[in-house]
């Protein structure tokens, strides 16, 4: 069998029936995207995505920056974009990719239009997943590695099948929408650190739904697109990569939302920024450590690490999520690195400046050049050295929210709060957070996406 | 300076007044992209992505299939995949590419949207030429070799920069919409021959729309995405690519519209066919042969042609396009390659039918494997073996409509006349054609498109 018609068949003919574990998982990152997609209404990126499509609105879909209804492809490119503006929504760690902002707005704004129920969306969720678990165990880290943003690359073929599953597609309509999706995959990763990050989740969560909705009346596509010449694998490959075949196997193996599992997110910036922050705080509060006693930071990371956090002196909060100065600076000085640690007022902080030039980023010459996807080899190995000479050194190989190190459902329930501030009323957030805890039951999803917009 | 900033000055400042070569031309592609999204009206690609996009409709833009207004993203991805559903758009020749099927449209419903003038039109649609024809000098052939389908790849960064010029962005805002749109840019080869492959233009032209108007609005972009790690280079480049140096230098010559210029197309089949049909035509015309007496015709081309003509027994009327075997069998029984020799009943012609087998392609080894991009080295052989052993060869290396053998206006007439058979009637086609020929001087170009749709 060709993978495309594997992950076709998987899509749509998979049990319906998930091992509760799964079904929790999917119902945790609709919440923790929920949560990240109220955060990120007020990105500037979020909102002029929303501003411009506002112009062209018409639908059911609510558009949960503008607030409006809108059509579903629109509505889920502004809340997927929103979703990641923040860099605070979850990592599926094989992908190297963000994977709920780009399905789950994509499936809600599907259902929405289409009166699907909660539950179909959450089994949607899970298929979003497996295909693109089983595309990233195909390409990655190679692909990633090349430049590849694959939060866009994997997430639109991945989304698409999430969508096909929600319509109903057979085999053969749900290997039109995988197929057609790759025609979306795109994005390079220069575009970390600017307002086409987030924007690239949006387009994904876009050709989702268009690819699901084209095959479903029938438009044709390639019926192999992953392997061969000319394929997906020879435009997006790189060397080292594992090849299709083991997409294939993995798909036989236990649900990705089971196993890797989805690494929810503990602060709101660039994933490889996690591990050093983790480092900074457990020294920080185990030795008693004040900012002004440190001199200096070593950080010893991985190329993908060194690559990814490219910006010394960040100059806005896109540039912030991805500075490992910013990020150790509020980890040492404030003791966090939250929402309010990412704002421009932040980045003005006279405090946190200072401490940006102690930061040095080193590559760890013992982590392999080509990390094997969520194998546990990633990690941080971080040394203060404080005022007198005395260092302290830790080493981080899961950080807090990784499916190794999960999130409690109380911290869970603290982050969807924490991003609601501002946004939703106190009594309001309650009721948007049963709404969505409801949600596996829910005859259709209008209700819980509508406790999500401030009245 | 970087390539990303020259094609964002190119575009935002290069002077108003072409010549009068560069605004025929761009006149002769508006009113040749204009045909063919009339006579792909009734395309299957084209109606699947109207009537999906049909639901979510709302704007002021006229989507020519379902006659609706739309919003203007929707309008040009409907148009741009019926201007390329028939494969009788235009092409140009450097980008290996389809240029006006997506610029067009692109151009025309932002024009619609945003009450631009006629003028502006073919001002945008001759920015969006040099820009194609920059990057392909960077790129091609080996990034199209590769399996890129340039319509895609370099139409949407070309589009957002028409678009761009359109909105009268400044450079960084074109700049902008430039990086932002080769977000867009994806697509394989492998969708010849499905729907996959007009959509790929229509997904081209609503990624400039998209993209111009994000950056209208503000969004950011990495400010140098064609050159270095992780860039366009990086992702979309092939080995043997000139890089893009030649592109700024490309950029400082002649605009694209006259040199090398658009290959407005004679017959609706992939350009790869039309050296082969034109040599066909020639022989059977200046030898007198009826399709009887030839028992074999053997075709020396190009490798990639010899990839691009995938189907030897077709089995729809998009592998019809894609297939020497028709395209000779037509050429040689019937004596044309008209719209009408592109139908289901024409393949099912048991004429055509017996004469398939008769067809042979093999590689000329004496054209260089590595062509460079319009420079006359491509060129198609074809030898007939006509009952009792008499042999008639032909050698085409500019085919009818190239920009080297162009079509003549009366020509251009009687295919815009042709296309319009069926969709309009004799007096409203010929006031569909005033409209276009007087678009240089009308205030807005609404009349124009209106009197595209059939009352």
């Amino acid at each position: 069998m060709t993978i495309t018609t594997a992950l076709a068949r998987h899509t749509a003919e998979a049990s319906r029936i998930w091992p509760a574990e799964v079904q929790q998982s999917a119902l945790r990152a609709v919440i923790d995207t929920c949560a990240c997609m109220i955060a990120g209404r007020n990105d500037a990126a979020a909102r002029t995505i929303s501003a411009t499509l506002s112009r062209w609105q018409s639908g059911t879909a609510v558009d949960l920056v503008s607030l409006e209804h809108t059509a579903a492809p629109w509505a889920a490119m502004v809340n997927a974009t929103a979703a990641h503006a923040l860099d605070y929504d979850d990592v599926l760690e094989t992908a190297a990719a963000h994977a709920s902002a780009v399905f789950v707005p994509a499936l809600l704004a599907l259902a929405q239009e289409r009166k699907a129920s909660g539950a179909q969306v959450l089994d949607a969720l899970a298929i979003s997943f497996d295909v693109m678990n089983a595309l990233a165990a195909a390409v990655n880290y190679p692909h990633y590695s090349r430049g590849w943003h694959t939060t866009l690359t994997l997430g639109a073929p991945a989304a698409a099948a999430g969508c096909a599953r929600l319509l109903g597609l057979d085999t053969a309509g749900a290997a039109r929408a995988i197929s057609t999706a790759t025609s979306f995959s795109s994005g390079s990763k220069l575009q970390f650190g600017t307002q086409m990050k987030p924007t690239h989740a949006g387009i994904a969560a876009q050709a989702g739904i268009l690819a699901a909705s084209f095959a479903e009346q029938g438009l044709t596509a390639a019926p192999e697109i992953f392997e061969g010449p000319w394929s997906f694998e020879t435009l997006f490959g790189a060397e080292g990569m594992p090849g299709f075949r083991v997409a294939e196997e993995r798909l036989k193996g236990p649900p990705a939302l089971a196993e890797p599992g989805a690494w929810i997110k503990a602060y709101p910036c660039c994933a490889s920024a996690h591990r050093p922050i983790d480092a900074m705080l457990h020294l920080r509060q185990s030795s008693g450590t004040a900012a002004r006693d440190i001199e200096r930071v070593d950080t010893y990371v991985s190329t993908v690490v060194q690559k990814n956090l490219m910006y010394e002196v960040p100059r806005d909060e896109m540039e912030g999520r991805f500075s490992l100065n910013h990020c150790l600076a509020a980890a040492a000085c404030r003791g966090s690195a939250d929402l309010a640690d990412f704002t421009l007022e932040s980045l003005a902080d006279p405090e946190l400046i200072a401490f940006w030039p102690k930061v040095f980023m080193h590559l760890d010459p013992e982590i392999p050049a080509n990390l094997a996807p969520a194998s546990g080899e990633e990690r941080c190995r971080l040394r203060l050295t404080l005022t007198g000479g005395r260092t302290l050194e830790h080493t981080v190989v899961f950080p807090s929210g990784h499916p190794q190190a999960p999130m409690s459902d109380a911290d869970l329930e603290r982050k969807f709060k924490d991003c609601a501030t501002g946004v939703l009323a106190p009594a309001a957030t309650d009721a948007a957070l049963d709404g969505l805890l409801s949600l596996p039951h829910a005859n259709d999803v209008d209700a819980a996406l509508k406790a999500l917009v401030p009245s």
